[in-house]
């Protein structure tokens, strides 16, 4: 719902770091129509990290069931999101690289796990490696963002 | 159709470089279902060049009307691997890395520049500039491909 | 000389966009202990691209006579700098990336050729080849770019 | 001393995964110039590990002190060889990216930690952190390694 999100900037932030990620969280997850509609959960949220999973449907993969390499990325950027997006700042993606070391298969369940490798100023840096349904790495990702000078709650 | 491609292997491979490209991408975009789906227009293919467009949907967007970033990342993934499967050597996405420098928005038609940009042995860097309806950048990609040392068709 | 830099903000910025390239690339080379005890030569510089060369010396290889990698990533991002302080505006790196595709050797001359790629905002993306003595790329250099917000000379 | 390293090929590798990284760095370190040269320690290796020390001289820095990003990039490059080519199976750099988060200065004793994030076949990924003289994070470099088929000793 759009009015919860314009008014939460009204809110307090709560106090409690982990109150807070998840607060930042369900303010994001509210607006992300495009994690929703690829069938994404957010398993997890915390102070910097977050993790997110995704099942591989038909319409991800090509005719030989490999997932499209555009769907392992979109599930490890929403974790980065939500991992850089837990203290309050609003922050954006600047710049990501992704590795691709094995393939997704249809039918697999992919998880991403993000977490906070560095903090300067604005600037941020995001890991978040994919795992297959067996808990086999198949993608590592690194995420660069950048704070936008906003935030989702009042400070008290 | 997915039989179509199984028996490509058999067919010789048109001795003309725009020929095979056009060929080797009709190939792959038979058994894509995952950029037909997110409705990808290849618009151009030539030997290690391609461009493909997408319009940017509702279920592409967040509740502010800002394209999810990996959309836009397949946009640009989707026409890196038709330019550096156009030769018929068939090649795979090995690491990519894409910098966002604008927002893609709701309405949106991208349109997704894949040029070749250096070839050693089996490797090779693409850069992809993905452009806005106005013409404006708001993406730079940059993919580094991987030769599997398959073909699609038969060399002459 | 350290004064002379200092004092170039109270200078009028060259109207000219090459002579203003120049002047910017004067400024920094005075200061560039680094780059020129590498014994790297600024070949060319203009807006927004740069020319550098550097040969590849005993102190840069190992027993093999293959370039460490830092030698050559140091020549790409020296060319960087340059290209992206050529319009007036102080930047610095905040993020390169470097790919491999042939090795530099004892002797060679290095030549790296630095061109824009995108602007937008405070941010740059620059491109930087590496070629050896035959002109055969050895490496290939992304970087990106941020303006700090100084200027090297006073704006008309 | 060259010799030894050519001889090293005929050697038994150590059975101790610890052992065999030690002989490993020690065969690399023998051809090192470019390291030696800049003044770098090897303070510890381990299977997937490394920790390399380097002091930011005078001939490292700008006329404001603050060291060129090419040292920076060395030193964590240096740090990534040593981790890559710890287990018997020769590796080279194939793509590298670094982030700069703070300036490295005149004087600073640099030191970079090497770690081993995933590995896949050939191919292995490895984050490399560069903390300043105070222990602070100044820049984040991350590794893709390649195997090229020969090893440092003859295996048991």
């Amino acid at each position: 719902m759009k009015a919860a999100t314009v008014n939460a900037a009204t809110l307090k932030a709560p106090a409690d770091p982990q109150a807070l990620a998840q607060a930042c969280a369900a303010s994001m997850w509210a607006d992300d129509r495009a994690s929703q509609g690829l069938g994404m959960v957010l398993e997890a949220v915390g102070p910097g990290h977050a993790r997110m999973a995704m099942a591989v449907t038909e319409a991800m993969v090509n005719g030989h069931g490999i997932c499209h390499g555009g769907f392992i990325f979109a599930l490890a950027d929403s974790a980065f999101a939500f991992a850089c997006n837990s203290r309050n700042a609003r922050a954006v993606a600047a710049q990501c690289s992704i590795a691709y070391l094995r393939p997704g298969k249809l039918g697999d369940r992919l998880v991403a796990v993000a977490e906070e490798r560095a903090v300067a100023g604005r600037s941020g840096i995001y890991d978040i490696r994919v795992l297959d349904g067996q808990g086999t790495v198949i993608a590592e990702f690194r995420g660069h963002s950048r704070q936008v000078g906003q935030s989702f709650f009042e400070e008290a």
